[in-house]
């Protein structure tokens, strides 16, 4: 994963090459041009001004001002007046794409930047969790790829029994019942009583997303989101026509007054949220919130998208909307990519007898089935209690992983925005983190700002850190280091 | 699989128990109304006249009259003047939906009869293949169950390689590369040059079309598509708004004469069909009628969406539409789970540059990425020259098949509507064979009539075979027999 030409910048920072042949300007539109096509500056992004960068690279800015006008000239940077140089919309290597890209609303549904969906998504891919303490995911290296390894040569091997033929047909439009029979025991186990008929298995938990968008939801509908949020669900819904209504949420949870004032305005649809450990505040929802928003639901009339993507990294104790509400507003999503494995795309829904029969319909026209080899995998996890051990032992290992991320944070100068939980920390930098994002890359650190999770596209001095990557001592002297920098500027 | 319960009626058939404390008219209404909720008798199918049904089941008109009436009370049937029973639209279980049910447009958009895609699809999910002589798959017995074990093995086995962690991460958004360097020598023996970013791996081949008709295409366009053809590709279109234009398709492939009309008429956007063994007629595109449509498409400006589902059932040198354009205006799609298996739901679709690039930013959103444990077993099969090796087998077990199936055929009076080919034949039998379906249906025999597979609803005396489920003496036996009573009725 990692390679080890890491040097004192940062796992990948490299300095500008003053012997070669290649003219410094050059060399320096080419880094930009590289980070633009490979998403780690998305459209909208302001680069550094002339002397910062001339001072960060230790050039003149005569040399950077030379770099922008080839930028400018290959149609990747936009000046605006008074303001700097910014990426261009489409200037990533989709291109064609960029026009069609997601506008994503202000509250009320007025447009307002552009959000990239697939830049931000190929940026999800690209990241090297060694050098990523904002990545969305357990770093693979916490993943248990011995069970996953027994399970599947199992999976494999019960295949050639006379009634199973899993490695040969299509298997159950709804998944395999297996898989649902485990499911709803899972369910229990977090409050949420319901039949396997009342599940639905999807490729993974954002296929679950999509379908319920797609079909649950119309063009022109209003839904409330959690601001911020989870970005790839805002511009999901975006592209397919919803009107996004943001609700702010921080250490209390949502604000229920917004909420309540904007179920009057707008009277949306549906509520998508992620009520345990959300991205990225790490932020759960008390009981009493988990109440009121139910209240608010069935006086506004819509229903409730609880995500539950952390589910495995949290107590089961702490309170679920559809286990309060027992699956009639609410439909729950989860799925096994964060806890044990991407790559076998396995996500479900459980949802009202009626709403999982329209969405299996719907799932049918897509893509018939969805892989049984995989469901059934999963089945064996959950059924034998594999999946729970290691559930109790990834909890353990974030546990002390955070403490230490906490303190290092802290000494760092940053302040956390909610109490430190789960996977991710929301922390407050002091200063802008599009900027410190530039210059934490300069130096081979991607992090997340808060940017990537405003659903109205606010910058800010907001970061999402990964407790399990965010553990390197040279990234938080580095922080510290760009910080100041950006204080003294 | 099959039951060993096989009585002279076939294998499924069974009669009424007269020694029943259940009275006969519910016994026979409770037959009808299963066959109803297992899609076997799909919405809008006529029942049997009473006296028809009288005299099959050996009871008096009135207790068909006492059976048809508590169907009727149920919801199931409607009664139409002058006409008969039929089976009500929203009668299977997922009424709910039947309101948002497809209506499949005439040519030129007038929708007519509704098509129950949902229906269709949970019909395929149902049909044992031992009793299913117009199956449209290989039956699971012809697949190679022992390569399938053997890949995935390999694949857990070397997922554990430094560099490779295949069990552990999402994979690439386009697919595992390795399978689509694969898929480029693939594509290369049918004459198709391309590389491996013009392809994208989906959620089997239902995924690529789905993906194709929901960015590449807009509600209202008109799609010219083969009639008789696929019902799930025609329900896919229609549910997404598209006006189809059906071009007849017989044994000497599309009605070119009927496209160009179609063409000039409506200016349709695309042309989506199976250029090669072609499902259900068998027939093959000749060059000149292939060249002849690309003609038609240039002239018209329509893309062509070339569905080669059965590509590997059929010799590497007949003409495919993408062979000739250079994956210009063509898009071509297949997939793995007609030869190799449907458990892995591995297709793809390859096309230019610039539509892969939008189908995947699609294909992101809808399912990040699809497995690459899956691809990468796909791709071990495809590199080391097995699927080819078995598809050879399997090619040469199936004209032995059909040469078998041929005889019995012509033997019980039906008549080939093209010059058999591949997996299936397309056969009249000389009577409706929506009224023949039924009463097969009574002997435990699933046959597949042409109404299925007709853009426009049309019944008619045609229907599908299955060269490889349709080789049991005593389906042909009873066949004949139905067929006979028919013609005397």
């Amino acid at each position: 994963m990692k390679t080890s030409t890491s040097t004192a910048a940062g796992p990948q920072g490299t300095a500008l090459s003053r012997g070669s042949s290649v003219p410094l300007a050059q060399q320096l539109a080419q880094r930009y041009a590289e980070r633009i096509r490979q998403s780690l500056l998305l459209p909208g992004a302001r680069l550094p001004s002339v002397r910062e960068c001339a001072q960060r690279h230790g050039v003149s800015p005569h040399t950077v001002v030379a770099a922008y006008d080839q930028l400018l000239a290959q149609g990747l940077l936009e000046a605006r007046k008074q303001r700097g140089f910014f990426v261009r919309d489409g200037a990533a290597p989709a291109a064609p794409l960029a026009t069609r890209g997601t506008r994503t609303p202000r509250a009320g549904g007025q447009a307002e930047k552009p959000l990239d969906a697939s830049s931000l998504i190929r940026s999800m891919f690209q990241a090297d969790p060694s050098s990523a303490p904002g990545l969305g995911t357990l770093p693979s290296e916490w993943l248990d790829q011995a069970m996953l390894q027994t399970t599947m040569r199992r999976v494999v091997a019960q295949s050639s029994d006379e009634d199973s033929l899993l490695l040969l047909q299509y298997g159950e439009p709804a998944g395999d019942e297996r898989l649902r029979r485990a499911l709803t025991r899972r369910l229990d186990d977090v409050g949420i009583v319901c039949s396997p008929g009342q599940i639905l298995s999807t490729v993974g938990a954002t296929h679950a997303l999509d379908l319920i968008t797609r079909n649950l939801l119309k063009p022109g509908d209003a839904v409330l989101v959690d601001e911020p949020g989870w970005a790839i669900e805002f511009a999901r819904l975006t592209q397919a026509g919803m009107r996004l209504l943001p609700v702010p949420r921080g250490a209390e949870g949502p604000d229920l007054d917004v909420m309540a004032r904007l179920v009057e305005q707008h009277g949306p649809r549906a509520y998508v949220t992620v009520s345990v450990l959300h991205n990225p505040t790490g932020n759960t929802l008390s009981l009493g919130a988990a109440h009121r928003i139910l209240q608010l639901a069935e006086a506004g009339d819509f229903f409730i998208v609880e995500d539950d993507t952390y589910a495995f990294l949290a107590p089961n104790h702490l309170p679920r909307l559809s286990a309060l509400d027992g699956l009639r507003r609410s439909i729950y999503v989860s799925g096994f990519s964060k806890i044990l494995t991407p790559a076998f795309r396995v996500g479900y829904v459980a949802a009202s007898p009626e709403r999982i029969n329209r969405l299996t319909e719907a799932k049918m026209l897509q893509t018939l089935t969805s892989s049984p080899l995989l469901e059934r995998a999963v089945a064996l996890c959950l059924e034998q209690g594999q999946l729970r051990r290691h559930a109790e032992r990834v909890q353990d290992r974030l546990a002390a992983a955070r403490q230490r991320v906490v303190r290092m944070a802290l000494e760092a100068g940053c302040q956390f925005m909610a109490p430190p939980q789960g996977l991710f920390g929301w922390v407050d930098t002091g200063v802008d983190t599009e900027r410190l994002a530039q210059r934490m890359l300069d130096a081979g650190w991607h992090i997340s700002p808060g940017l990537m999770f405003s659903a109205t596209r606010q910058p800010g001095t907001l970061m999402r850190l990964n407790f399990a990557t965010a553990q390197d001592a040279r990234f938080w002297r580095q922080l510290q280091r760009e910080r100041d920098a950006l204080q003294r500027a």
